[in-house]
């Protein structure tokens, strides 16, 4: 009876620009995101995959997708299992120098040391260059990757001192490898992350120290040799079954072309991943519950989809992009939540000529979110990059990061860094333009096929 | 050959006004502090009272105050011993939620839990008031001592949950104690301290959850009871014999008239305290090192004081206090820095009348440092508490504790967080308030006889 009161003071809008205004409003006003992301990560916690928090996560998922009038299913999906051990590194005593215990996280995909640990002296390289032209030092020792990140952009910079350093190091004979962390901010707080050891390759041990350990090992190093002594107790167990949840808002005029949703249900293990990408979650199911609502559904589909494994394997995206090959053709957009939980900057888009004239029809509901501006860079997302040799369009609500990569990956991706009211406009933003994409009489033009490469390690 | 060419292109200014340039010159160039810092932290490393690092430390000092023209010695202090170990707590699953792992460090002076740890509920308060008010609650329980803090000054207000809430919580039938940990930032970093159980008094476990665990923990508990699993393997072992370093540059006219300049060797175990208290500690040293250095000591007798244990009992201080108490009426003043590596504010006194117009005569050289005011705050310091008895006049360089508490008794306690100019000037203001203090013709006058109470807990 009350919601039917409610139903008939408030008269439901028709027209386009009132569906962005009851999105709009309704995301702001009841903060429905962020009430998502607090039970995610108050019931759930942290969902590594192959973990009982990714499979609590899956459930979390398919509970909150179903009775919204969606098509729910759960997808499988083989994923990698890798679990953390024991954590324990020292810089030994040397000459008049007693000894300092390192702040470090094993990084994903690293075996662990033999039981008692490794000791080695250390060679630093500040990049992958450097590493092969000390090359002739690098056997026997512990290679230590330093770097100067300091704003949210770094992260491409030398992101791949992360995921390609070790093995290179494995490949010269290093012993174990030590990455500063890829970090804006720390309070002695590592940072973990996949690092990739292809299949069949020599595998070292491997573990990210704080950039306070990194400051460290670089003063002493000015002064001569440094040794340290490495214990990991970290695992890789046989692959287990997982899945991608998908939920589908049937179109009302087409179907079966495809607006797809995503952010990924995995998280690290360090902490509930609030932001990376508990966020995205709330905001991809957020989206799925208002746009549910609306008294008449889009043109098209809107497919909200929940990947899993994207930070340490992307098999939830690669599985979906093979099972979906026949309809990647009919997805007309593609959009992904991936990058925390900061306010609408504005959209950026990755599709062919004319998309931008498009896009620009339908900023105006943004600019009171801040984000009514079109912005001149790739739309992408490492969910969707093994869609793109299928030429589907990307969108992206861009999203202020600049303390994003304080938190990423460490033990403090926690609620009480997301800002209610930038969160919230961040879901008004994201279920406008899905909207928009969906109900639009025309559909982006397509991009032109990538060039041939390795997929995106935007994760 | 060098050095005297040096001194021969640079004269030696013998005037009062000289003296001030030559010194905070001299600090400003050479950064002496900060490099004397960098040593203590790269090659002892963390300080505990009772530890090797304690020893490493009073060695540390000796060696570097030793060779200036001092006299030097150790003098005996008897030290408690505890130490940290086993740190592990749950979030138990409930009805509805998974486990949660909290991030914890033992406070100082609890004893362990048994085998296994305990499990209990857990009941919140925010005030020792409240604790009293839910006394019928708390028996078999884990207090929760919840708090705002937000900024340095919060520190005074919400210490007491930390140094008296878990003695008031034993009295009470709790069988734990958390703290929410007193800090200004957080990376999911506990900040550790002392908590004091008088002797004979029963002593529960007692921890420090990071400030995103005590957020977690409040909001579990608005929907329901929550139980924790803590287990801690700290111990108390039997004190142990440690020593204060002292250092007296003999006066040129008033030998027996002191001027004591200290800080406290001891940190806490989870870091290197850098700031706390090793910029303190270099900074004495330093001063020692310029006013050594000069062509004339000043008139009365600058004793430096490296304190032990000022963290975790305060023995050296009370040692110190009762050691010297036939010198402490002729203290004419004492100066301690306990408060990071800041840049200099000003300067303030706990003197008696008059004592600011003679101060004011000896301000203008600090006003190009940023720190040529007089402040309206009472000089203090916990190592200088046991002296106030005595009516010795105090002295202190404020300093700029803005993001102090963001480390203080953390794992980030290190020093990429000092900043070189700041720590320099402040280095500068130090030597030249310590000499003005030892040099100037009329003493400060002595303040009245403090109000009996319990010693500073500024700690």
């Amino acid at each position: 009876m009350v919601v039917a009161i409610a139903l008939e003071a408030t008269p439901v809008p028709q027209a386009t620009p009132s569906v962005a205004e009851t999105l709009i409003s309704s995301a702001q006003e009841s903060h429905g995101a962020f009430t998502l992301l607090t039970d995610l990560v108050d019931t759930v916690g942290s969902r590594l995959s192959g973990s009982d928090g990714a499979a609590a996560g899956v459930a979390w998922g398919v509970q909150h997708l179903s009775g919204l009038g969606l098509e729910v299913s759960k997808e499988s999906v083989l994923v990698p299992v890798w679990v953390r051990g024991l954590e324990q590194a020292e810089v030994v005593a040397g000459k008049g120098r007693r000894a300092h215990p390192l702040a470090l996280t094993a990084l994903g995909g690293s075996p662990g040391t033999r039981r008692g640990g490794l000791e080695a002296d250390v060679v630093e390289v500040d990049s992958l260059a450097e590493l092969q032209e000390r090359a002739p030092s690098v056997r026997g020792r512990i290679v230590f990757f330093n770097h100067g990140m300091a704003v949210p952009q770094d992260y491409r910079r030398f992101g791949q001192l992360r995921t390609k350093g070790p093995a290179a190091a494995a490949k010269l004979g290093a012993v174990a490898a030590l990455v500063r962390s890829l970090a804006t901010a720390s309070m002695r707080s590592p940072h973990t992350g996949q690092t990739d050891f292809k299949p069949g390759e020599v595998a070292i041990p491997a573990a990210a120290i704080s950039v306070e350990d990194a400051e460290l090992l670089h003063r002493l190093l000015a002064t001569g040799p440094v040794r340290v002594h490495l214990a990991l107790g970290c695992r890789i167990l046989p692959d287990a079954r997982s899945s991608n949840v998908v939920a589908d808002l049937r179109g009302r005029e087409h179907p079966d072309e495809i607006v797809l949703l995503g952010a990924h249900l995995d998280s690290w293990d360090l902490a509930v991943g609030a932001q990376d990408d508990g966020a995205g979650v709330a905001l991809v199911v957020e989206a799925a519950r208002l746009l549910a609502a609306l008294p008449e559904r889009p043109r098209r589909t809107v497919r909200f989809v929940l990947f899993m494994n994207e930070e340490n394997g992307l098999r939830g995206a690669k599985t979906y992009a093979i099972d979906h090959a026949s309809e990647l053709p009919h997805h007309v957009a593609a959009m992904e939540l991936d990058a925390g939980a900061g306010r609408p900057l504005g959209v950026a888009l990755k599709a062919g000529a004319g998309a931008q004239a498009l896009l620009e029809t339908w900023l105006p509901p943004l600019v009171k979110l801040g984000a009514g501006s079109f912005l001149e860079e790739d739309a992408q997302g490492a969910d969707l990059s093994p869609m793109a040799a299928a030429q589907v369009p990307f969108a992206s609500v861009v999203q202020d990061t600049t303390h994003y990569f304080d938190i990423h990956h460490s033990a403090a991706d926690t609620l009480d860094k997301v800002d209610l009211d930038a969160f919230s406009r961040t879901s008004a933003a994201v279920a406008w333009l899905t909207y928009a994409l969906a109900d639009s009489e025309s559909v982006l033009p397509r991009p032109p096929p990538p060039v041939p490469a390795g997929t995106s390690s935007a994760r």
